[in-house]
């Protein structure tokens, strides 16, 4: 009944929310749940350099998918920029309908 | 101080919020939070068949309780309709009072 | 690319904002989300005893970190409050640059 998979999470700023779904997209992800939130962090050395309306795009993956979209979102683009990306490994109903064959 | 507990998420259409909570109680969860999302995804074979105002629900229940809660989710009710469910590790503060005696 | 860190997820009362924030700061995180959100739960034996506005905070830290702000979220001052806290294992990219040297 249950699956084991891997949900992706990223958490960056508003603006950025087209480019992490096109992302998800290209890398094989079947879907997404955005929410919105507000964040404050650390871009380096400062205490607190960033804070603002952001937003959590959560995706349900296989383990390969996971990994291409860490990659893609830890590449160049994203450099300069406030994001936050993590995966945690998760057991889903009905996994089979999150992997594309 | 920890408990090695369950935390269950479910992502579904808003006008399955009260089924859902109503399913969460009878097997036994002692509560649940609602956030407010915005989801798109595949209920098979095309990419994108539905999207829309969505409920994310968690829930921390025992491992017993988790597995009722999929189980009744998995069933023929939502069949057809837009729902992601899955189960997460997690150990869980004061977890004695998730669990119900 | 990954590192292996933790979530420390805390649900509590609107109110509770900035004093968990000020727990999260001062045991060494770098950064956090807020997520409004909407509770109900069991203080104890009653099986609906608060609800209401609630805030979600996450955070990613070290274990040592996260062992420190659930035992300050443990303490006399929440004794008597509605507080969820709870912990997850993740792999986050870029980790360093949630530890603090």
């Amino acid at each position: 009944m249950k699956t084991p998979l891997v949900l992706v999470t990223v958490i960056t700023e508003s603006l950025f929310k087209d480019k992490i779904i096109d992302i998800l997209r290209k890398k094989g992800a079947t879907g997404h749940t955005l929410t919105n939130a507000q964040g404050e962090g650390s871009r380096g050395s400062r205490a607190a350099d960033w804070e603002g309306p952001n937003i959590k795009i959560e995706s349900i993956v296989s383990p390969e998918v996971a990994d291409a979209v860490l990659e893609a979102v830890s590449g160049d683009y994203f450099e300069n920029h406030s994001i936050i990306a993590w995966t945690t490994e998760v057991n889903v109903l009905r996994g089979e309908k999150f992997v594309k064959r």
